[in-house]
């Protein structure tokens, strides 16, 4: 895949995938986010910086929650911003796919915020939208999430410091989530010491060594000092067949207890992408507890997105507006 | 009930319902209302009193016209806003109401303004939210509608100046309305010389003499020498079984016609909270006479609304970009 | 019909329907449709003509697409929007329309953007509003649609300079079309040299002859020498019974595919309202290429439609504001 996400001074011009990015445009990412923090603790939580952009919220799979972050990312840069739901407009008057994106595209728009239950939609956006567009991956299919892996970067950035010391375990369902996808190619890319997934055989992708993880089947073993542990969302919508015996049978052997997270190191971190499904994944008593980062999480999902989205907007335009 | 929806102050910090409010507080809630009201009628009707703020439109239940008047009074105070309908959202994929709320907290919003069928949702919610958090009700169950009531004393002061000289009816389901037990509270509170409620036995709560009203099963009984006649709408959407016998009916026995309004001294105002049934619970001549200040009422919910929300964001930060 | 989407002065009040206007009105709408497009290529898109003010888009026909245009052209003048979606809201709580609309105008909103199925909506509305509100016709049944014929006719202006001197053919449903209708009025007005409709006898009008075009049923003579040619959408939902034989066969009789665009004139441009129906009415080679203007006409739409806002919102307050 030609890396078409940045421009020729490999400055970010869209954000599809968190593969073939490089260590420093990461943690510039992470950088800026950290600029954008201080801003959500203000007064006012708003600066000009993309005041009279137009974004479009280009959804085909409903998620209230992800539009609402994009939303507020975008309001809070001050820019207008367009909800458009696919599966109930356009598309229903039969135009295609493209055409839908021209026309959004001659009406001035700046920036198509993604989602799309098919890997690859925003990549095909992106090699079919004009040179003025940017397009930010908000989850495609299994393939990527990369707003979400740089939340949670960020997140345990905060916490950690230094990527290379640390041991992370992503615990659950590694096959259909584009969230641990992303995870792993940022935690490599960032140079993590060692990369774990954890779950059942069912739950885990063929190709696994060649993701450069270690794999366990067993959590108790996984978990055993590690000093970051992800827990994925299970996906019931997305089972099909008999993947897992039962929610109840997978808490037993998947899901993070109290005494499984002794296991990991003392100051070990929990995080969860969300919507969790408490007794499923995660014990409530783990959840709400004091290793649990898991509304961090949300928090520094507005910042990371205000990053991103700045960074594709132009960084020379920016770099005169940012916050002193 | 411990009233928390006060700062140890007294200042308005939830908005949750009229009881337990002291007659000062909701003087200065009208008081500020007057000053908006003004805003309104200027060429731009906004001021940036709430500029950066966030807030969410938490509808468990749908009301575009209600969710309208807030997102309207919101706009007008610069604030962004957020509309998250919950029964089509997050709670769709298994997430609990509380993980919801907290997860819109971290996106660090300020004001959540809901609305729910189960009496006592509000509460519920500001009992649980952050410290920075504000909730207004905008009506749960047959519990409270406050912001309503409001509008309606704003109303009611307009037009006839001292609350204590009134005789105020309120005609129609005073059983199952969250809007009659706001506004008997309300003129309670402010000292209403007589309040009477008018309705068939089956629309009237039990315990109706406890709340200081004095009940009319006999409309023209009931009307004779008030000022102010409250007619409420007939839920027809709740009637379940057969409280009452047909709309003909009910029109016959509690429609307020020109013959009755006549009971009325001659300079009584007309009101209803919307959206009217003509015909059944008010004649069309007397909903467009000249006696009705139904769509005054309309008016005045923005200018209420505003200064609600801009008292719950905090007096003291407020008071410095109060309009001249 | 008494024209009465002009002030006494002769001014825009209303954009109901471009029947009754004047030339220089209609030049004085793409006279400054042409400033404000030079605003859509800034960097930062927005003027403040409307701040402040509140428009209502008031669909009782679901259209994101259009919905989504006159939503861009308010935000960038600077409005405050509100979406309601009739159909879905009051009206089923059994509201009647003229409530619904004085309860909007209650609010002290400034312009209604109303799309109806019912020919003569707008029409209607305006007739009940309040002088403080603009009514803005974004499509009423078969009647008119207004601000497509104006960014017709200002994309035609574009490319050719002067009507008089043009040959222009609409081509397909003539019958159920409010755009083709409202195009053959704005044609006739501003003077052009002939206006020919080409269609099947089953989709044109019986008073063809009375609009003062040149009709054909067959599409080569129909194109011979044409300056510019309007295909219509072929409104399949609208079809009901046999008016056309079938998809396949209507675009070999009145598609256009690149051998019968060689009829035209070598510079003929070609355009469509969109949504396009490729294989339908327009062969995809034609719709992408070079004579095609069909995405120049959606970008126009939003400079057009700023150009009818802000004309409407009161020519005295707006020249004072107007970018130079």
């Amino acid at each position: 895949m030609n890396n078409n996400q940045l421009t020729e001074s490999g400055q970010l011009r869209h954000f599809l995938t968190i593969e073939g990015l490089k260590k420093p445009l990461l943690t510039e990412i992470m950088d800026r986010a950290e600029q954008f923090s201080g801003i959500t603790n203000r007064q006012v939580k708003k600066v000009p910086i993309l005041r009279g952009k137009t974004i479009v919220n280009l959804f085909f799979e409903n998620s209230t929650r992800t539009r609402s972050t994009f939303e507020l990312a975008a309001k809070r840069l001050s820019a207008d911003v367009m909800n458009f739901n696919i599966s109930t407009s356009a598309t229903s008057k039969g135009e295609s796919l493209l055409d839908t994106l021209h026309n959004l595209e001659s009406m001035h728009t700046d920036m198509f915020v993604v989602r799309h239950n098919q890997s690859g939609a925003a990549e095909f956006i992106a090699q079919h939208v004009s040179p003025h567009v940017s397009v930010i991956n908000a989850g495609d299919g299994c393939h990527a999430h990369p707003t979400q892996a740089m939340l949670d970067m960020f997140t345990i950035r905060r916490h950690k410091k230094s990527f290379p010391d640390l041991r992370v375990a992503i615990v659950g369902d590694i096959l259909h989530s584009r969230v641990a996808r992303s995870q792993i190619q940022a935690l490599a890319t960032l140079g993590v010491g060692e990369i774990r997934v954890i779950g059942p055989k069912t739950l885990l992708p063929a190709d696994c060594q060649t993701l450069g993880v270690h794999v366990y089947h067993d959590m108790e073993a996984g978990l055993e000092g590690v000093d970051v542990i992800i827990m994925l969302r299970l996906q019931l919508e997305r089972m099909q067949g008999a993947l897992i015996p039962s929610a109840r049978e997978y808490f037993h052997c998947f899901g993070l207890t109290d005494d499984k997270l002794k296991l990991a190191k003392p100051d070990a971190i929990v995080m969860h992408p969300g919507p969790i499904n408490r007794g499923v994944e995660i014990a409530s008593s783990v959840a709400d507890g004091p290793q649990s980062v898991i509304l961090e999480q949300v928090t520094h999902g507005i910042a990371v997105r205000m990053a991103v989205m700045s960074m594709a907007m132009g960084a020379q335009s920016e770099q005169n507006e940012l916050p002193a």
